[in-house]
C-alpha cells in the first residue's frame, strides 16, 4: 500500500516528496507525525503524559535528522469525549519538559473532541542551521555509517522516553561534514536501506559491531528471537543514523563528544557503491541482509515528513 | 471546555497564541485543521473526494482570512483499515484542483491505518503578502463590517462545495486597507463576536441587511427556524468577514470587484467603542445580540490555528 499510494501521491501536480525525514521550505524545516492509538499506543496502558511527551519527541527527532534546530509546534488532537479536556491537559503536562528544553513554542493547532479514539497530530517547524540541512541523499561510497545509541527492544519502554538527538545533531553539523542522516524510526537495517536507497548506494554492516540495547536482551526473553534481531528490525529507537568520510569518522569515534550525556557512538558499517544490505557476521562471512522493519502494521505511507 | 483547555494551554511555557486564524512565522503563515468522521462529515453519507477538498478548503481560507497566499500543504490522515488506499486515493482526488488551482506544493505528510474512523489533519503553509497580514485585533470603531456571500443552511451542500476566498482576499490586501479579518467558520455571530472583542471593541449588525444563502431558507422549512436565525448562527460558511474605514468601504462597495466571479460584498453593520453584539432590527429597535455558532457539538477548542 505504501508505494503504491506515494506513487499515486507523487502523480499529483505540484507534488514535491522528497525522501527526507522533514520538508525543507526556505530557511524552514517542517515535519508532521501522527500518532493514533492502538497502533502507536495503547491509551489503556499508557500514562498519557508518556504519548504527548512521544507525540513530540518523534517530531523533534526528525528535525534533529536534518540536523536543524526545532522551534515552533502545532498540536492537532482528537480526543474522546469522555474525560477530554482531562485527556488534553495530560498530553500537554506531557509535552511541557520538550517545550521547556527546546525553548519551543507552541503557535497553535486544533482541538477536537468526537466518538472515537485519541489521535494527536503534531507539526514541527524548526529552523535550518547555518550549516545547512542534513539529507538522506547525501551518503558516499566509503562512508562510515555511525548511530548515536544501542538499539532494539524499544516497545518496552524506550518508545516513550526517548531523547530526541536534537543536541547531537546540531553539535554534529557544525563540527563534521555529515554526508546523510536519517533517525531510525522504523528499524535500523529499514531506515539505513532509505537512507542507502537515496543515496543510490548500499550498505555492509558489522554483526559485532552493532549495538544492542538493554531492552533488547530483555524482549528476547520474551519474544524468542535473538537480541541482535531485536537491534536490527526494531522500530522506534530514534537514534541519528549518519554518514561521513573514514577520516572525519576516526576522529569523531575518538572524540566522542557526547560521552559525558550518556550518547556513545558507534561504527557499524560502511557505504558501498554496490546496492542492497549486506553484512559481515561474527564469524566472517558476508551474507545479504533483508531491510526489516517495523511499518505500523505496515500502514506508514508517508513516514514522518 | 474551549475556554479551560486554552487558558491551560496559555499557561504552558513558550506558548503564542494568539487570536488569529493561522500563526505568522517570520514571512510565513501557518494553519492547522483536523477534520474527524462523525464531527466534520458523516464518511458513509458524503463521497471522500468532498471530504478531501473540504479538508484542505477550511485550511485555504484561513490562510485567506489572513489575507495571505497558500503555497504549501501537509497531509496527515488516519485510515480505517478497510479500503484504506482507495479512500487516500480519492481524499487526494478531491484535494487535486484546489492544488491545482492554487498552485500548492504537496510537501509532506504521514499516512497511518488503524482500526477506527478517518481523520484528516492538514497543515497549510502560505506566505505573507507584501502588504502584511490581516488581524482580527485590528478593527476600529466606526469600521464598517462586510462579508463576501451570503450565509446559513451550508450544512446541507456549501460545507463541501464553498470557494476559499484566496483572490477575494489577495485583492483587499493590495487595494485596501483591510483593518481586520476572520473567515466565517463557526457562524457569523460568533466569528464577528471573537473578531470584535480581539479588537476590544463591540459591534451592532442591521438585520434587514444580512445576506441570506438560498440553503438557508431551504434548511429553515426543514428546521421551523427562521432563514435569518440560519444565517446567523450557522458554521462553516467560509466566507470573509472583514472591516475598514466607511470611506473605503464606501469606495469598495460601488466597485463590488468580485461581482463578475459571482462574489457579492454586503455592508452588514459596524464596528463599536461599545462592547458586545447588538443588532437593529428590521423594524428599527435595537437589540442585544447573543454570539451564537457551531463549535462542532462544543468540540473546537483551538479552531483553525
Amino acid at each position: 500500500m505504501e508505494a503504491e499510494l506515494i506513487k499515486h501521491i507523487r502523480s499529483l501536480p505540484g507534488t514535491d516528496l522528497i525522501g527526507d525525514d522533514a520538508a525543507v521550505i526556505g530557511d524552514h524545516i517542517i515535519t508532521v507525525d501522527m500518532l493514533t492509538e492502538g497502533v502507536d499506543f495503547l491509551l489503556a496502558e499508557t500514562d498519557p503524559t508518556w504519548i504527548g511527551r512521544k507525540a513530540l519527541a518523534v517530531n523533534l527527532s526528525d528535525i534533529a535528522a536534518m540536523g536543524g534546530i526545532p522551534h515552533w509546534i502545532f498540536v492537532a488532537v482528537a480526543l474522546p469525549q469522555k474525560g477530554a479536556l482531562e485527556l488534553a491537559e495530560q498530553l500537554l503536562a506531557g509535552m511541557r519538559p520538550l517545550i521547556e528544553q527546546y525553548q519551543l513554542i507552541l503557535a497553535g493547532g486544533d482541538t477536537n473532541t468526537w466518538d472515537s479514539g485519541l489521535v494527536v497530530s503534531i507539526t514541527a517547524i524548526g529552523r535550518v542551521s547555518e550549516r545547512g540541512v542534513f539529507r538522506r541523499n547525501g551518503g558516499q561510497a566509503g562512508d562510515r555509517i555511525l548511530v548515536t545509541g544501542p538499539l532494539g527492544g524499544s516497545i518496552l519502554r524506550h518508545q516513550f522516553c526517548f531523547e530526541p538527538r536534537i543536541d547531537e545533531a546540531l553539535y554534529l553539523n557544525k563540527q563534521y561534514n555529515i554526508h546523510s542522516a536519517i533517525d531510525i524510526s522504523d528499524g535500523l537495517t529499514l531506515d539505513l536501506h532509505r537512507l542507502a536507497t537515496e543515496s543510490r548506494l548500499g550498505a555492509t554492516l558489522f554483526e559485532s559491531a552493532i549495538p544492542i540495547a538493554d531492552d533488547a536482551f530483555k524482549l528476547a526473553k520474551q519474544s524468542g528471537r535473538a537480541p541482535l534481531d531485536h537491534a536490527l528490525s526494531d522500530g522506534e529507537d530514534f537514534e541519528l543514523l549518519f554518514t561521513l568520510s573514514p577520516e572525519e569518522a576516526e576522529k569523531l569515534l575518538s572524540l566522542q563528544p557526547f560521552r559525558s550525556s550518556g550518547v556513545t557512538l558507534t561504527d557499524i558499517g560502511e557505504l558501498t557503491a554496490e546496492p542492497g544490505l549486506r553484512w559481515i557476521t561474527a564469524a566472517g562471512d558476508c551474507q545479504p541482509l533483508l531491510p526489516r522493519g517495523f511499518e505500523h502494521g505496515s500502514s506508514v505511507i508517508l513516514k514522518s515528513v
